[in-house]
């Protein structure tokens, strides 16, 4: 069975260029990059080339200010715990109620650690009420930690703005974002429009690279302390030993987005001719996040009356992938926590399913999921008390 | 130019078995092991049959209580962090002085934090006296953190013995283990002499693993909270996506370990040839944890009256890789903090070489190094103010 890789905000294949520029460092260099031998210096070498290629791919910053982590989680772990260290007269945290869980769950321990954190929320389309935002910078006000693009609806948020307002009302909060979603699909240039960011977060398999390794941007000058600690790595920022070839990997990952950038409005014309094709074949059927700007890659529609589990196993035996909210929340039977923000109906909260897309997806598996969604729905509908299948609407 | 590797202590070269297991999950099989649908189950699978292989290397334990994290520095901040965040009615630590930096470095973190820390010292061979660490169990004792064996020299510790001492003291005391050095070198049965340890941290790349993994034992009943927190994978206890081909080349690594159990016999005599070579060759040269029980891959010689980064440069000149102490520390200048504690006399602390070898070890690199360090040694001695050439002693 061909299989239909449509969840690419889950993780990403990894481009074979990527796996082939990690191999020497799972072979022959092997070498503990910290080592003071000749030898070790190519590896040494490597991880500095691609702490440039991340900068890179933010806009061209100052490499030094990257620091190599295991992923975005540890990025998200280490930009709000470390800034906390390092900041203890204040104590008043911002964030929103549809970040990812690694910011999520470290906001609520913050809360149980007597911080107070407010979670902004949003309107019908993932959208943040930008006065409320405004309101809610207070004089003890620590950091405002605020997502890029949203996992499950693709939402953007303005960060430029957000961190430019937070900075020009006081230059002493903290501004944190997770773009662990965007670096890659939009542009993001934190000499530009971003430069107002202190922190950022990014992941190395989101954007065609290996799992277990990301990044977080540290502006110079920012006040915070290290989270995993013990060795002089990364300038005594992050201890432990130089993942070499996942580093390596990410690297060319992010040379490898810039190459492909130009692909963004490819993947959103296959998007935006998914949603259309959707949209035309399914009654009762909305797009989630639709007012609102959106990554060009995901379209999370909720089909009303249906249950997303039943719909994704159907796909899943038809080589569909997609996915009913994120992979980090998968095993719980609860509804999104971003959609129930978004105060999506009980009828359709349920029945949420994302598609997300990637400069892999070809227009004929766009066409085979638009020709196998409909039939799905359709099939789940028929087993549905709150469904008509005469009339193709609910009773 | 051939290249010695005597530094297995600072990474292990990645065994070819294990790269080729790893390359389907950074090829085909990308898919998130946290997604629902059916092509994803089979690189679920890989990581729970890894998880398997840890357990199996660490004695035959349910596996359920291994979780994957990003190499054993975070093993250990996890441990220790966490322990402290479940326990807050306790205030005291015990460790030891010549612990990894990622030991160490927390544990100052925790004295800054307010935590009473108890550094035991050792003796000139290495080795902790037994009746200090029992005296220094106290009633607000919350975990015990020593490692097993030593990094730098080799020196094991009783952990066996540490452990079983603790929970018979006060069960309530929390006893973990930084086995890095250890696992897969010597024996280790969590469920034999070692069933006291609650915690233990062992990392994918000290043997012939993939850098960047590791993992955390948590005996099951263990006050602990999770440390990199966010997203529902180790069952909560620790989020991030998980890093699939690592954890597979790890499991591949613990199952080569065991495969190799016999070539410690073979290493240990390579080893101690290695150490006859040079005490029988270089005059002014002592073996650093000469009385103590060592890891059988380990030699740190003492040469008085020269500088170990000298010898190391002019090793790297011939192709050898070795060490004048821990990877973790180097790109300080300060003196190893191991033998700062065993009190080595000046002229000899910084001239103190570390070689560690592995099972890819030969008798011919034992040869070619027995071979030049002597040449080194007396070329440095030529330039050194304090050493009579004409005597070959020091004046």
């Amino acid at each position: 069975m061909t299989v239909i890789y449509a969840d690419n905000n889950a993780t990403t294949a990894i481009d074979p260029q990527v796996t082939e520029a990690m191999l020497p460092y799972l072979q022959d260099q092997y070498f503990n990059p910290s080592s003071m031998y000749e030898v070790a210096r190519p590896v040494a070498n490597a991880i500095e080339k691609a702490r440039e290629s991340v900068a890179h791919v933010l806009g061209g910053i100052e490499a030094n200010q990257i620091l190599f982590t295991s992923g975005a989680t540890e990025s998200n772990n280490a930009a709000i715990f470390g800034t906390a260290k390092a900041n203890r007269s204040r104590n008043h945290i911002i964030t929103t109620a549809v970040e990812h869980p690694a910011v999520l769950e470290v906001c609520r321990e913050m809360e149980r650690d007597g911080y107070e954190v407010t979670f902004l929320s949003v309107d019908r389309s993932g959208r943040l009420n930008m006065q409320e935002f405004v309101q809610a910078l207070q004089p003890d006000t620590l950091m405002v930690t605020i997502m890029h693009g949203n996992n499950e609806t693709g939402v953007i948020f303005p960060v430029d703005e957000l961190a430019r307002i937070t900075k020009e009302t006081d230059p002493a909060i903290i501004f944190h974002t997770d773009a662990t979603q965007s670096v890659g699909k939009i542009p993001l240039d934190l000499t530009g429009a971003f430069r107002y960011v202190d922190m950022l977060s990014l992941s190395g398999h989101k954007l065609h690279g290996p799992k277990g390794v990301g990044a977080l941007y540290v502006k110079r000058g920012t006040q915070w302390r290290p989270f995993i600690i013990g060795g002089h790595q990364e300038n005594g920022r992050r201890g432990g030993t130089y993942n070499v070839a996942s580093i390596v990997g990410l690297g060319s990952a992010c040379d490898l987005a810039r190459e492909h950038r130009d692909d963004e409005k490819r993947i959103a014309a296959l998007r935006d001719r998914l949603e259309a094709g959707i949209l035309d074949r399914v009654p009762q059927v909305e797009v989630n996040g639709q007012d609102a700007p959106r990554l060009p890659n995901t379209l999370n529609v909720a089909c009303h009356y249906v249950e997303g589990e039943g719909i994704l196993y159907q796909l899943s035996a038809l080589g569909i992938c997609a996915s009913s909210g994120s992979a980090c929340t998968s095993g719980s039977l609860d509804p999104s926590h971003v959609l129930k923000t978004m105060e999506l109906p009980f009828t359709a909260i349920h029945g949420s399913i994302r598609f997300s897309l990637s400069r892999y997806t070809t227009d004929a598996e766009v066409d085979a999921i638009i020709d196998a969604f409909p039939k799905v729905i359709a099939n789940l509908r028929k087993m549905s008390p709150y469904w008509d299948t005469k009339t193709n609407q609910p009773r």
